[in-house]
């Protein structure tokens, strides 16, 4: 189901779209007017004997289990296995300034007039305008055209300060944790909320990976999506970890994120059975990782993302420990996750605040 | 031009609508069907020898300055005059828990599919159900119809906390600056968001006194508009004054406001020429007016929002006296205001905190 719609590709050479996958790219199919100008990253999880098909036509490089251990070598450990959290190896390699990624069980959604919505396009267009963390616009994204900073907006604040990153929202099914999914198994999303807006500084919130696009030379080493999956206690937090990483230290930073517009549409609901067994250590970790996050604060010292994740590293080792063994785990896994990182990304690529 | 819409009125008995007003009331007439059942409080500004003509059918008591002067004594020297800053004292005489308050310049505004919006029923919904300041939720309030707080909230913050301000947008004129105004006179507002959102813990925003609804239970007190208008070296920022005070008093409090939904539809904009005259030591005090805010926190002693504010006039003259002598006045009024309301509403009507 093609569209008749043949947008202007903008940013075509200096993005990277990410997908991690374990089935053909059929998907794609429906992305093409928005995608085949771009490149794609495949990053294959699962066993990497299995053929993964990609529809024809699009420019892609594709990236099994036995690919990632042997460009990482032992670093590969910190590469989730059995997880979509693998999809942040596809953002290290890339070479590009901006990477979007989208899961493979999202549709193109269609706005209340009925057309396709172009999600790279609106995506793009929140990471290109600057962000406002530092108070709130009560018309939303002051820079979209038709709206404007609302009276009693300071203006030394108009400027606004790079967007880091751009969170898509999703249509029909939400993104509901397992027991939620449980309690409202019918409910759907059909809200089409004509907004984006940047969280607030200070404000943490669930990143999903589902339909995501940043800046990956401002943010690219904090979007280490954890160790999840094969061999570890929990699944489905990958995103929130690298959502409360990210935040706290695009915070840190002086950077923005921005939430709301683009909607893509996800197609059907996990299993919340699955669900409820990869989650549930994370629903009471949670209630304690949700304090540590909106507690911690960086040394001015820190003055790059590598060096706020190293410390962010060292904060979760010191304060998490003792919550479970497997935060002492994954805070050494977040430094060779920046070693990495670094090996692959190396010179010229450490983006200094207020840059 | 009435609507054929007969909604049940809702705590019909427990709000009043505040109007301040210096003409005849014709724009009730569209609001009728809505606000025929409520009682309203019209505060008469300007020339009290003037005759304000209220539509037939409706239920009010009116005061003009002679009867604020007369209810308050010396202490009228803190309700503004010739400037809608004097709305205020609709609040404290008001004996409801809720006040919903509106600008006579602001019609009945129309949803994507054509029908009347119901401003004060939504309102009433959103002062109704709880705030979730803490952590924001993606798919914004998790309490409304076909929507739920997404995976990766904490489950220990979905109870939410109670709501104490409901702050509604505009269609049609947006409420722009004089400088915004005289750079873009021809934009007007069609996007219909559909979304209320709760603006997190300790993010100020512009509050605008046009569309507002509030539980002056909870936090009347904290709605103080300030001195603005004649004698007085600037207006227009009576309602961002109110908003930053209450916010930084919901903050310590642990209460929640809200924004976006309901829009109503805002008529005609007013002189930007006469707005720039009054706005623009504001438009450089506000510089330094929101990092003062930013900054304050309240001690645990003060438990209740009248203290609170008395605190709150405290640091003002503290920290803002030297800004201009004008804040060391406004400290005063602030405290004078609090001893008014408490004349007024003697007993039983300290809320404390964790209410």
């Amino acid at each position: 189901m093609a569209s008749s719609v043949t947008p202007t590709p903008i940013l075509k050479d200096e993005l990277d779209i990410v997908i991690p996958t374990i089935r053909n790219l059929d998907f794609l199919e429906m992305w093409r007017p928005f995608f085949q100008p771009y490149h794609l990253i495949i990053v294959q999880d699962g066993d990497p004997s299995k053929v993964i098909k990609v529809p024809e036509g699009f420019d892609y490089e594709l990236y099994n289990r036995n690919d990632i251990n042997r460009i990482l070598g032992p670093k590969a450990s910190c590469i989730s296995f059995k997880d979509s959290a693998c999809r942040c190896f596809g953002y290290m390699v890339s070479k590009k300034k901006y990477i979007f990624t989208i899961d493979d069980d999202c549709f193109v959604a269609k706005d209340p007039s009925g057309n396709d919505i172009n999600a790279l396009e609106q995506h793009i267009k929140n990471l290109l305008s600057p962000s406002t963390p530092f108070f709130f616009n009560t018309l939303y994204d002051p820079y979209r055209e038709g709206t404007d900073f609302v009276r009693g907006y300071p203006f030394s604040l108009r400027e606004g300060v790079p967007t880091a990153v751009s969170h898509g929202l999703w249509l029909n099914i939400p993104d509901y944790d397992a027991p939620t999914q449980l309690v409202k198994p019918r409910e759907r999303n059909t809200r089409f909320v004509d907004a984006v807006l940047t969280i607030p500084k200070g404000t943490l919130f669930p990143m999903c990976g589902m339909n995501l696009a940043f800046d990956r030379e401002l943010i690219g080493p904090a979007m280490y999506f954890g160790l999840m999956g094969d061999g570890q206690p929990i699944g489905r937090y990958d995103d929130m970890w690298a959502g409360w990483c990210m935040k706290v230290i695009c915070d840190h930073m002086g950077w923005g994120v921005k939430t709301g517009l683009p909607y893509i549409w996800h197609s059907k609901a996990s299993n919340p059975f699955v669900n409820l067994k990869k989650e549930y250590k994370g629903i009471y970790w949670q209630e304690e990782l949700i304090p540590f996050f909106q507690a911690t604060t960086l040394p001015k010292e820190c003055t790059t993302v590598q060096s706020c994740y190293k410390e962010l590293s060292k904060q979760v080792k010191a304060k998490l420990g003792k919550v479970d063994d497997y935060f002492n785990k994954l805070a050494d896994a977040m430094l060779t996750w920046i070693e990495a990182w670094d090996e692959l990304n190396p010179s010229g690529q450490q983006v200094v605040n207020g840059k």
